[in-house]
């Protein structure tokens, strides 16, 4: 079983009531009902406005692959759990970042740049979104792209450091290009950014939508689990003239 | 200076009417012309038909940045030139690879992959060209994106393996899009890929092209021209116990 | 099951003594022996005098992952036998390239440089092999280093491109390191660089380089086998302006 | 002119008589002297203690390339502070991270690890740095290795994301490796991470470790030293359906 955990800030939806209508649940539990068709899939799901943001120790802590949502409160989320949140994917748990989550605190502190984009456009138009590895395993399933109707627009430049791999590149009507699938490792921890999910539009219905966050669930889920850096016992035998030196070898935790 | 060597298989010019109208003097010759008001290039021009294709090893050494344009005719590029210009590659020499060479002999055989594209389309659509690192030295002077009017298309999936920097992804008015600047270090030597250059349509006259072919040739030139791999002199001081052994070191050449 | 290709020139051990006391039946079937303890695994050798040097299409396209051992002989290995296993690894098998193959053909073909070393020697010093990324799945099972008590030494520099992983870096009694374990990906395949195994030393019995064979041939071992650049079906539906446009799109082969 | 920038959190050098003995003005004005020598740099020192560190909107937004030596205070060092650099680094300013600030926070901040070692040992054996990539700029005018007599050991795995490129590996006389010399870019930045210098020894006397840290500003040096994401003018011309709709696109600042 993979223990996936679904965070959204759950603002506009319970604010905005065109967002309301499209996800009255919340776009973490439409996330949930279609993931949970995955009988090895596990699922939680919390809010910002829960203690700690509803991201305890002891939930991280049983947590395989943390999908995150946010837009507008960024900046409301606290630097403890931010932190915490990058220790858990150090360690190995694996971490989606959807859509406007490429500006999260916890995006930026894992790629080290601010992830900020050129310009954005909300009119609705229509995102074709190419694979350009179709050997990877989130793009398993796919052809060679998919669409989706009504979106939000994001446009290049991306700042965002050498990605591991480029899976997916977006085409918008509006004469646009952008990164939309992108994979990056830190520690034992592996991410993956996958750009759709405007909240006035049914993205998350979607059934290629879907079928890239499941694939990505699988992808990210690691059997390595704890902090194989520290782990590691360290028996140094020294070698060489250094036989007969004191040995002051310190291990670093 | 820089020298400079344009390569071009110069075969569509003299045997189609339409290309011959646009490139009267070769598509090699138009790239001369603007590349020449720039007083830091020496410039040649060599083509398919000469001896050893123009590639002799005289020519090569002299040659700090290679221009390979080669579209219908990869498979009569002879291998043992391939070999030749690959070493010189290595040894330091830039090479830019343009447009319809992505599927060139020697692309193919520094990248590893076949360079193979899902699609072409040559209705002379608007491709819009996106600077994904404007901090990149090959888009210094540029926009965030800048437009051909007509050209032929190429779509993703490019079958390439990871490159070292994304400069470029095309947005094409049919749907697609395409990593179009792309690149890749080889040895000692920088490669450059820019996709934009169909013989049927002007786009070597775009001035914005333009731009990037001179900014990606002082991008591709190395103060390093010679294989520093061999150069080094290697004095191998053995360490601890080895001292005493009889030492059998080879230099590989 | 991962259907398993050992391919070995098989030169040394009929021809050197002290190779034929080591490795009385070549060191395919020494690496044959130990991985047949894994019962995932169904495992063939072949080696260089057989015909097509027993790299058949027949062979080839059974094949999942193949290891390939080779040294005095990498030029006699034919062209089309290089084209035949270059286009294979595209379409998803695995290579793991072992020792000396380093300047192997078909390692050159993969990463675009010749692979070349700066110096090696033949002493049968220690080298203690350091792992880089204990998360990675082929140092599963490792502590933080492994030893081989007596090796042949290769130094830096390495040419090759960037990986896309370092699993192992190497330190040699006499004063050298390498980068001995490493990963790229061309197309849907990938490979796996791994530098123990001398013949005159008895490398491939030491329990932690088994345990690394074994643990490559399953993450290089691939799920997609097939060209999936080719096999995407693209139906290409017209956008804007380009749909009243006679459609001249061409799939590329 | 490149204006530089020695940052030292200068504690050692005070509070520690050894220390003091090796480098009586501090380990920044040590490598100021060395630096003076190009009279294409242009170069003042600030310390820990002055206020904001030394590091003003003013001396920053008038560096070219930051030098950072920090050890036993990491922690005091102000985030707003921090995040200043980070913001100075992405809009283009150099940064070179020296020795034990692999576990800055500034270098944290920037790959998205915690920079942590496997071990350290201070015992001063011999260093032996091997260059990996002779081509480099940073590695001009040295040998295939050089050494340092007395140094600090530091171990792999060192936990860091995949570099842009591998300059440097270290081979220890006590059996460890170490990536010492690892080149990343973020945003318009360049970061070059280079291991040696530990306070109790002279290493910045040792003239190849005064030879890289001098090649490094210069390769850190930026032309491009603003926010080229946000100085690009966006001039979206609609194209195909969207022309007829309401334009709402909206500039990221």
């Amino acid at each position: 079983m993979i223990n996936v955990t679904i965070w959204n800030e759950y603002i506009w939806e319970q604010q905005d009531e065109l967002v309301n209508k499209i996800y009255p649940n919340g776009i973490h539990n439409c996330i949930k009902e279609f993931l949970e068709k995955d009988k090895e899939l596990n699922i939680a799901t919390v809010t910002m406005e829960e203690k700690d943001h509803g991201l305890t120790e002891a939930k991280l802590s049983e947590t395989n692959v943390l999908i995150w949502w946010g837009h507008r409160a960024h900046n409301e989320v606290e630097d403890k759990i931010v932190d915490r949140v990058q220790r858990r994917v150090l360690e190995g748990m694996g971490l989606l970042i959807l859509h406007s989550a490429h500006e999260s605190k916890i995006f930026s502190r894992l790629i080290g740049t601010n992830g900020s984009i050129a310009s954005y456009r909300e009119t609705g138009e229509k995102e074709r979104i190419w694979v350009c590895n179709p050997a990877h395993p989130i793009a398993n399933g796919l052809n060679t792209y998919f669409e989706i109707e009504k979106e939000e627009m994001y446009s290049e430049p991306f700042q965002i450091p050498l990605p591991d791999e480029t899976v997916f590149i977006s085409w918008f009507e509006g004469g646009e290009v952008f990164r939309s699938g992108l994979c990056y490792r830190r520690g034992n921890g592996k991410i993956f950014y996958f750009r759709p999910g405007h909240q006035t539009f049914p993205v998350y219905y979607n059934s290629e939508v879907q079928k890239v966050i499941s694939n990505s669930v699988h992808w990210a889920n690691s059997e390595i689990n704890s902090d194989s850096w520290k782990d590691n016992k360290i028996e140094i035998s020294f070698i060489g003239i250094l036989q007969v030196l004191p040995a002051v070898l310190v291990l670093h935790d």
